[in-house]
């Protein structure tokens, strides 16, 4: 069987270190995966040295000039208004306008989402889009939406996320039943607010054609517990952080700890090389370095901001895979039941 | 200055190590605290031979029988409705009575949220109570509150909570003008929930007495950027779990990283001891192992379910200060400056 040849736009100027993680990152991808395309948005002065020659081993790709950049520390709103000429915004509406199957940047996470929201809109059927990232587990890697994309979600939003984080977890991670749990403060069903509480009836209910465990809790979220955790985007975006800010501390005090002592000194040196390691794999733990816009007409995927060129790389797979998935036709099915289910 | 003796009521039975610990703590905490007096509430029986002929060393203390005792996954309902007898409500009650000061229990967190609730009834003002607790940060200790006591909160909640906070950095931190944050998914003014952004408008003005500082994220917890963060009890509880759930994970992933190679298991050999040290000081992040009740007619501490002797004391200590403190009157009077504010 040959898969058809996946077109990706690629915001080459987003992220710490682009637009050379995004050129190399790319690169990695194509060695990996076939039939890929890529559209790069960007200042063509910055790209054209990285590619010419053939010096970055990347082949199948055209470059779209763009004049402007979507600054890190730019707002939301300012990039709606004034970043329609950005290589964010850019390699968005390629997009929106068939032009491309995907988008990938490791650009501003705010500004992404608004301009991802205004430019693809949303599926239809889909009340809110959400963002989904997976998280190394205890014994298997587990999903958690929505991150941030809404602060608030009611019971039918909560269960569209199921369905969507249902749907990744088979056709992305490859999961054949994923077990899904609600986030809550406790386990019990009589526990939390009231929208949870509504949710998770609904999601009960066998027809929706999901596997609801019931609810979780905040350290259920690396035990293994379920394959896709589900919340509303504020309480996922502060575990998220909340992750993020613990790793980093403990990291700061082993760091500490490991250079207290002579003995703990030697054990560094002896073990140094693996430590660095270790370090890494825990300060970055995005397994597939992609943070996913679900919900929207056309695959988005955010890359860390300092992502290196193996992560960007994985990031392009996950866009890759969600075409190849054909993600958002699976994703209309379910959403299909769920609206089949309510109208009894 | 004599100070006062401040009485304290024991659940002895609660915990998973009690009475033991809990009897060896209290005598801990004697010997660094003088004036203190105990009520210990639990099994006569199990009592009594730890406490015969000096042998814990604790000597200003009563026993009074309890049949009966809190599961430790008995529901709150449960624990309302059949729970009377019990150590953890005797030892309630008698802060109820005015026979103690202040209660500590190391048992089921949920029952004692419940019962204490129950027993010793708000405070006048006080809208909600919250739970609050400590944590170790990049430079010094945070305090973080509501972790659970209430799933929802308003934004007169979320500013009566930052005034209990306030009270409990100054009084028990011992910090003169501590700052304080409202955990949100940004920093920027126009972010979050609506209740998020009444209470900042609130909390913004100079004449209820508080160091605003702002919203803060869930990575700023450890990071010092403020000495207090304030939250709803639902994203607290999620915080608070998502914490321990991620410092158990990497704990677990680096003693499997000690143990994957011969320089590592080295590395582990020589350093030994002092990994056992750098583990237990994550895994029992709790600087003062209290998690305080505030804003109830009494103080009430809750000490970690596994909490040995030393953290135990530590968790009676944190209740002695916050009777010296005088803690309830300096709520009153943050609640009575709020509402001389709000009546204008």
């Amino acid at each position: 069987m040959t898969e058809k040849t996946v077109t990706i736009a690629l915001d080459a100027m987003g992220g710490d270190h682009a637009p050379h993680t995004v050129i190399a990152g790319a690169a990695l991808a194509a060695k990996d995966l076939r039939d890929m395309r890529f559209l790069l948005f960007g200042d063509q002065n910055k790209l054209a040295p990285l590619l010419d020659a053939g010096a970055s081993g990347l082949e199948n790709y055209t470059i779209h000039h763009c004049d402007d950049v979507i600054a890190p520390d730019q707002k939301p709103s300012s990039a709606l208004r004034h970043g329609k000429q950005s290589s964010m915004a850019q390699a968005i509406q390629a997009v929106g306008e068939g032009r491309a199957d995907c988008v990938v940047s490791a650009g501003n996470t705010g500004a992404l989402m608004a301009l991802t929201m205004f430019g693809l809109k949303r599926l239809e059927g889909v009340s809110r889009p959400a963002i989904i990232a997976t998280f190394p587990g205890r014994e298997r890697t587990v999903c958690m939406l929505d991150l941030g994309a809404n602060v608030e979600a009611d019971a039918h939003n909560l269960v569209q996320f199921a369905i969507m984080g249902d749907c990744f977890a088979r056709h992305v991670i490859g999961l054949d039943q994923p077990k899904l749990g609600l986030l809550n403060v406790g386990s019990e069903e009589s526990k939390g607010l009231a929208a949870l509480r509504e949710a998770a009836n609904i999601l009960r209910d066998g027809e929706i054609g999901v596997n609801f465990h019931g609810f979780v809790e905040g350290d259920d979220i690396f035990n293994s517990t379920v394959d896709v955790i589900i919340t509303d985007g504020f309480t996922g975006n502060v575990a998220l952080k909340t992750m993020e800010g613990t790793v980093r501390f403990i990291a700061s005090l082993l760091r500490g700890f490991l250079r207290s002592s002579f003995l703990t000194r030697l054990g560094l040196m002896l073990t140094g090389g693996a430590f660095r390691q270790f370090f890494r794999q825990i300060i970055n733990p995005g397994a597939y370095n992609g943070a996913v816009f679900l919900g929207l007409n056309g695959i988005a995927v955010k890359s860390h901001g300092n992502a290196n060129a193996a992560s960007f790389a994985n990031a392009i797979k996950v866009a890759a895979s969600l075409v190849h998935a054909d993600f958002n036709e699976h994703i209309r099915e379910g959403l299909g039941r769920l609206a089949r289910k309510s109208a009894k």
